[in-house]
């Protein structure tokens, strides 16, 4: 079998953070190794290609402060067959069934990494096609669910004439029946269309595709056909595979990762949404900011934009896009904290008042257009 | 717009299981209400239609002896879209990101359940297959990955010719360059056929299916050119839209479910493996059993079983395939805990001594021939 002749490649290095007695870690360690490769005993394993080749090793085991160990496994590339969902498998299939195993990183080989196109725009090609230089950029959404498409394009205008640098759906939009997919993105697009002619000013509208296979993809021909110019995609609802399949094959507008079911405890978060996010092909990765209703702390915040932003291969850089209960009284100090190579989101505190939206978001774009360049703590814990 | 008007269907109920103080519980309910539903706060929902027919409600919250709280919030079945994807969306999908909560049920209208058509085979048509009443089944196991195609179907020959009645892939056999997919599913099929013709019992194999949806429909056409008798599929890999999508547009043979990259800790197994693998096309559930490498306790392995089995709308009971380090040994005990209506699948320990895999797989077989028709716990409680 050719197969078992090639040349070895460099093995991939999962982080495992194991909660186990120190006495026992060590076992716990090879177990890990051995459950997501052969997944057999090593006393079972007796063909000399697969004990040498294709059996994952531990390559160190490090002791944390909380008690914790962080197990380097080193996995062969050969086992992910250049596929996502066997790559996925391969990191974390079985081993995510086990409570006392998280999933906290992982080091690509570089030929492994130069298999992925990753980001088809990356940070520096959405600022390019929305003219905005290197300023920090503004992002708002349209909601809630359950208004009709005159309605969601109402507010599509407003926050776009407002100069919103990208308006978003919500992603609780889908293809129901009180907003139909194609309806709602066809008017949306043309409510921004009217606002560019309007105020100059011409922002990207990113749709929510959400759906099986083979309706996302209609849903991305739908939104390109009525020329949106991003679109909003959820990896982890679509699966991992799915988004990386329809991003590759049927997207060509800038891509918005929503973290939606990427609740995944045991798989960090920084290195699903600021790694394999982007190695999938997002342009973009939102995630909630610390000082918002979801418990992401500081240090995972400022790690998911340090890794949007640091080299990966030769692959794009994305943008950052902190989010979930951000308020523009805290545009200043979010600036601060991410420096310019970012795009805040603001939701649901732009559409309290609902006469008052328009205004509202002008202050958002006006904050942020203020409180650009600004030293950046993030920023310079990314270099 | 007619979406707005047509008649309110009964809600579907998901039950969060919460970390929060007691006297913080109905704040936390209301914010998942509304983090699930529209995502804004209440003070921003505006619309009357939004109010009355969109915004989820907090159901009840019941207090645990454990000192976290059951809250059952009912979530509009209209905002589902009719998808699996937006489905999860709006079951699990912000809400995933909170470590303070977890989703352990969900209850569905009759008429929601009604639009999936859930197992094409189930239990019942899986023994019709096999020509094997109402006696327990076997199942083993192809590994390890590495071994070229032809040792593949060696060990696919001996488990057949032993008695075994389900042969199934390893599910970390995708298509790598040791054992591409189509040659190792055509080998290993013909030595099934092979195994048939000398013994007399006919063995249904079921290659592992893994891959982005478009690879993943190439291979579920290889395997159906090939006669592979079933598949088996990982849905939490696959991503559940595209399991869902596959399993009913492409595959017409029995499906086994894996439970890889299901761990998720916050989506509890019963919920994910019982209820949604099986509600998603799913005819035979792979898991943990007690006794084995994972620790997942007998009662979460009785509710997987009973939910497999549990009347639900019209859709077929499926088998329970206990798992992850079963024993021969342990086949009288496994199959007093399950009763009958069951598939007991042995992996690793059948493949130990590598001349001995035929003599281990037919004490397999008349184990469970041996100890079937024993009273049974589970049974007994799914009933």
């Amino acid at each position: 079998m050719s197969g078992r002749n090639t040349r070895t490649m460099s093995p991939i290095t999962a982080t495992y953070r194991v909660t186990a007695a120190p006495a026992d870690v060590a076992h716990v360690a090879q177990a890990i190794a051995l459950e997501q490769s052969v997944e057999l005993p090593a006393a079972a394993v007796h063909d000399a290609f697969v004990a040498e080749r294709i059996v994952a090793r531990v390559a160190g085991i490090r002791p944390r402060d909380d008690g914790r160990h962080d197990v380097a496994i080193e996995l062969a590339a050969e086992t992910t067959g250049g596929d996502v969902a066997q790559l996925v498998n391969m990191l974390f299939g079985n081993s995510s069934l086990h409570a006392h195993v998280e999933l906290v990183d992982v080091a690509w080989p570089a030929e492994f990494v130069a298999r992925f196109a990753g980001p088809r725009h990356g940070a520096a090609g959405l600022r390019r096609l929305l003219g905005a230089g290197a300023r920090p950029l503004t992002c708002a959404a349209l909601k809630p669910q359950g208004l009709p498409v005159e309605r969601l394009a109402a507010l599509a205008y407003t926050l776009a004439a407002a100069g919103i640098d990208v308006v978003k759906d919500d992603h609780g939009l889908a293809d129901q029946a009180y907003s139909p997919f194609a309806a709602r993105v066809e008017a949306c697009q043309r409510a921004i269309d009217r606002a560019a002619a309007d105020t100059g000013h011409r922002a990207l509208y990113a749709p929510s595709v959400v759906g099986s296979p083979r309706r996302a993809a209609l849903q991305v021909r739908q939104a390109r056909d009525a020329g949106a110019g991003a679109l909003l995609l959820a990896p982890a609802l679509l699966g991992l595979p799915a988004f990386a399949e329809l991003v590759h094959e049927d997207v060509a507008v800038p891509v918005l990762a929503h973290p939606a079911f990427g609740g995944a405890t045991r798989l960090a978060h920084p290195l699903l949404i600021g790694t394999l996010f982007r190695l999938l092909g997002a342009d973009a990765v939102i995630f909630p900011h610390s000082t918002g209703r979801f418990a992401f702390g500081e240090a995972v915040c400022r790690e998911i934009a340090a890794r949007a932003r640091a080299p990966l291969g030769r692959l794009a850089p994305v943008l950052p896009v902190p989010a979930g209960g951000l308020q523009v009284e805290g545009v200043p100090a979010a600036l601060a904290f991410y420096g310019d190579d970012v795009m805040l989101l603001i939701g649901g505190s732009l559409l309290v008042e609902p006469d008052r939206v328009g205004e509202r978001a002008a202050r958002f774009v006006a904050a942020v257009r203020e409180a650009g360049a600004q030293p950046a703590a993030a920023t310079a814990a990314a270099r």
